[in-house]
């Protein structure tokens, strides 16, 4: 991926496809959102440990082109690149390449906030991890 | 939702919610899909059959809103509408609302074709079953 | 399920299926899960408000015995019987039946005890809900 | 484990734990039969490929003790044992060790067999290559 900031590689495993044979549609969403969260480890952001600090990284819309399926047995690539929209808005665009046949399986472009537990909007400062020049 | 053609209740279980305490993100996807199988089923198209005759109905692209998250113990219903896109194509719009509180939780547009299992388009016949005027 | 002290009904969802074309194992035990929490929401306990007090109901060990599958559009039944083993102990003894063909799917022996967050044995007077004449 | 025949090392993903903010029960199956199926691998057996042949491994039975949670950001290692019981059923140990503190966290015995795809107990020759002196 073009400018990726982050990649992580896993292999898929066989309960995670469907009875069509290939991965399941609602299982890529558990490898982009894995890699995200290795990505934001990799920053020094753990999001367990932030959820409990009481600070909620939500999802609030994402968008996925599937453009190729993942079978039993392929070994594949999550691709990440973050973008602050505004001051508490982000955007990740996320990728997933098939490494047996290098063929774009995913696109995916996934809008975030950050909530307190009751859901009101909130800056955490650990997003200056991310952005330091933006803080 | 406006013109919905279809309804499906169901609850929320609690091994669907992750360490933020709600319906994790992928989960959705699962309700989504669900309901779609449950919506061909009431217009005779049973997903495992045509999957067995080789008719792959696949997603090619999905958008989600997250509006409002269920939460454990929550009730909730799903929409569906279904558009003949082009002859070969299709789109698939859903909604998800919290039967407790009656928010609007999931705002979902799914767009979706048929392909053999080479992964070729076709037309399958069962789709008449659904646009009987469109054949 | 002889002496059932709660029952639940529900059925098969296409994703929970695998490349068998038939329900994956490990999804009984969401299954079998899910039931447990609504016979103990039946009997007053929301495991989630217990979990969110520090009340930890964990499982110990299981035995399951796999008799049938379930398939796509299967629907089913989950029986849950529960006693007491001692004060801080206690068992759920399961079964599936699929009510297509009225099979027996699953047969389960659940161990379990409560726990504080810190992994100590505890003895949660919640627990007299279900047992009002042991406590 | 002692006398395991295979190793394989993962880590825990987020959305694989629940509300107690640790893995969810159902989910060590899941880590049980991947590693299983890379087992079975390593020794020429593909699952989905005997799986479309008509060649159905499946289980029969499991017990699963649960010693200590695997939690967020823990890594960790599944031992494989496998071993013959009758001509057509075979056994699989298997342990689950945390890497970040060396506890065994899971001891299973998962009983299996070989089916056909309408239920019937079949000797499937690929069974020779994990057992080439009991043919």
């Amino acid at each position: 991926m073009e400018n990726s900031m982050f990649s992580s590689e896993s292999e898929v495993r066989d309960y995670e496809c469907d009875m069509q044979g290939i991965v399941n549609n609602s299982v890529y969403q558990n490898y982009l959102e894995h890699a995200r969260h290795l990505f934001l480890r990799s920053k020094g952001i753990d999001f367990a440990e932030i959820t409990e600090m009481g600070i909620y990284f939500i999802v609030t819309r994402i968008e996925i082109d599937y453009k190729f399926p993942l079978r039993p047995g392929n070994r594949f690539r999550v691709d990440v690149r973050m973008e602050r929209v505004t001051r508490v808005r982000f955007a990740f665009f996320q990728e997933i390449t098939c490494l047996d046949n290098e063929k774009l399986c995913i696109k995916a472009k996934v809008m975030g906030a950050a909530m307190n537990p009751e859901g009101r909007p909130i800056y955490p400062h650990v997003l200056e991890k991310l952005f330091p020049d933006l803080s």
